[in-house]
C-alpha cells in the first residue's frame, strides 16, 4: 500500500481486524474518553478496560452507553497507582495500549517512563499528529508537536524513526518525509536547515531506511507539486509528503492546529516510542479527536502484533 | 476602526487615496512584478517607477500593458547600482516605497540597510504576512516569518512594535497580539513561553502601548473562541487575534504557508522597519500575492504620510 487517503480508509482497515485491541483507560472517570472508546468499540476494533475510581466511573460509563457486564473495571482511586496498574496490565500482556483519562499527562507519563516498571526502557518517546485535510490528497503525519520541545539532531532521527515505523506498520511501503525548515537552502545560521541536510544524507547512505527523506524544505513545497514546480524544486517528496518532521514542538503544534482549526482538518494524536501506543489527547480535544486517536493507535498496535506473529 | 474583515475592505480603502503612492521597482525586468504593479495602478492607488536595464524592461512593461509615456524608467543595468538608485529616489522624496523586481533579495536589502545611504539607520527590519482566510472573520498578520531567524526578546518587542504600528497606521484602534508558544503555561524550559510572559507584562505596565498582548498562547486559542472556552482560557485576544507573533522564522513561515496553501488564504508580504515599506515577495509568489503586497504596502505608506501631514 502506498498511503491512506483519508480517515474512512483507516477506519475500514481497523474494522477488519479479527480481534479487538484491548484499550486500557487510565482514570476512566472522563466522559469524553468513555464516549470515544464506546464509539470505537461499536466498530468492533477496540475493547476498553477501565482503571480508576469505580464509583466515579460507573455512572459516566453507563451514560456513555457502555455495558459494564462486558467491560472490565479495575478499582484504584489513587491516580498514580491507577497509572502504575494500567502499565502493569500492558506489561503482563493483559491489555494492548493505553489512553489517558481524567489524569494529568505528567502523572501518566511518569508511570510510562519509569525505568523499572515502565514501557520505554529509557528510550525517547514522541508525539505524532495524524491528520486528514480536505485540501490534500493523503493523510499527513506531523511530528513532534507534543513531546520533545527542542530536539537535537539525534533526537530528530529517533522521532523520524518512530513516525516511519508507525506508517510502515500500518501498511505504507516507503513513507515520504519532509524535514521542514522554512527555506530550501542550507544556511549555517539556521540549525534546522543543517539538521535537515544531515538527515537527508543519512537516508541516502542507508542509515535511515525504508523511507525517502527530503530537506531542508518549506512546508508549501512539501505539500504542493505546483509550488515545487514554480521554485524548480525536483523531489519525489515535493507535493507528496506523508510525514512533516518539524524543528521544534511549537512549530509542530502550530501546523497541526492550523490544519485542524482553519483548514477543516480531522486530527488524531498518539504518543509513540514506548512498547505500545499511548492516546494522550488534551482536555480540550474534541470527542472526535479522541475517537480518531483511539482508532489510529489501534491500527498501529494491532498491526504491530500481527507483524510480530 | 476595529479591523479589516478581508482584502475587499483593504483594497477599497486604498482606492480612496487622493494621490497614488509612487512605487519604485528595483530591476523591473520582472514580468510578474510589472503585471502586479499594473493591476494596482489600474485602481489609481499606485504609480510605478521603474529602475533597471531599459532594454530588458521595455518589452516586459509593454506586455504587461504599461504606458511607458506615463511611467518613468531610470536606466541602470547594474543590479547593485539599480538598488542604490532606487533607495536614493526614496531618500530624495521622489518615490514612496520599494519593490523587489528581478534581483536577489540580499542585493536589494544591502542597499536598504546601508548605514550611510540606506533607509534603516541601523534599525532591525522585519517581515509581516497579512492574510485573509475564509475560516477566520478578520485579516491576520503573522510576524516574523521572513527576516529574523531566531529573535531575542528585545527583537521580538521590536518586531511586535512594527506590526502594531503598521496596523495602527492602517486605521486599527488597538490591535490584539497573540504571542504564540504551543502552550498557555509558562515553562522555564521553553523560551517562547518565558518571552511571551515578559511581553505580556511589558504591555500591562504600559511599556508596549496601543495594543493588547496575550501570551503564552497556542494558535488554536488565538484564533478560536470555541477552543478558548473549552480550555477555560479567558482573554480578549482569544479567538480575536489580529497579530500572531511567532517564536522564530520557520514557525511563522509554516503558519503563513499552511494558511495560504491548505486553508484557501490570500496573502501579502511586506518588510517593515525601514523608513518606507518594502515589497519583497519571493520568486515563486503568485501574481496575486505580489499585487496584494503592493496594495498593503501602499496602504501602510500612504496612511503614514497622511498621519505625518
Amino acid at each position: 500500500m502506498e498511503y491512506y487517503k483519508n480517515w474512512d480508509e483507516v477506519i475500514a482497515n481497523v474494522s477488519e481486524f479479527p480481534h479487538p485491541e484491548r484499550l486500557v483507560i487510565v482514570c476512566a472517570d472522563d466522559a469524553h474518553a468513555l464516549e470515544a472508546a464506546q464509539k470505537a468499540a461499536a466498530h468492533a476494533t477496540v475493547a476498553p478496560i477501565l482503571v480508576g475510581d469505580r464509583a466515579k466511573i460507573e455512572p459516566l460509563a453507563e451514560a456513555a452507553g457502555m455495558d459494564l457486564t462486558r467491560v472490565p473495571v479495575h478499582h484504584e482511586p489513587d491516580n498514580d497507582k491507577a497509572a502504575a496498574l494500567a502499565v502493569s496490565l500492558i506489561r503482563e500482556g493483559k491489555a494492548d495500549y493505553l489512553m489517558k483519562g481524567h489524569i494529568e499527562s505528567s502523572a501518566l507519563l511518569k508511570a510510562v517512563v519509569s525505568k523499572e516498571h515502565g514501557l520505554t526502557r529509557g528510550r525517547l518517546i514522541s508525539h505524532i499528529s495524524y491528520i486528514e485535510v480536505p485540501s490534500y490528497h493523503k493523510m499527513i503525519a506531523i511530528t513532534d508537536g507534543g513531546m520533545v520541545v527542542y530536539p537535537t539532531l539525534e533526537q530528530k532521527k529517533t522521532i523520524m524513526d518512530h513516525a516511519v515505523n508507525m506508517l510502515l506498520t500500518m501498511g505504507y511501503n516507503r513513507p515520504k518525509v519532509a524535514v521542514l525548515a522554512g527555506i530550501e537552502k542550507v544556511n549555517p545560521k539556521m540549525k534546522e536547515t543543517v539538521d535537515a541536510a544531515a538527515l537527508k544524507e543519512m537516508n541516502r547512505k542507508g542509515e535511515i531506511r525504508d523511507c525517502v527523506v527530503e530537506g531542508p524544505i518549506a512546508v508549501d513545497i512539501a505539500l504542493s507539486k505546483e509550488k515545487a514546480r514554480q521554485k524548480d524544486f525536483v523531489s519525489e517528496v515535493a507535493g507528496e509528503a506523508d510525514i512533516l518532521l518539524v524543528p521544534d514542538l511549537c512549530c509542530g503544534n502550530c501546523i497541526a492546529k492550523i490544519l485542524l482549526e482553519m483548514a477543516g482538518g480531522r486530527m488524531a494524536g498518539v504518543v509513540v516510542g514506548a512498547s505500545v501506543p499511548i492516546v494522550l489527547t488534551s482536555r480540550s480535544s474534541s470527542m472526535e479527536e479522541k475517537y480518531l486517536s483511539i482508532v489510529i493507535s489501534a491500527a498501529f498496535s494491532a498491526r504491530k502484533i500481527k507483524n510480530l506473529g
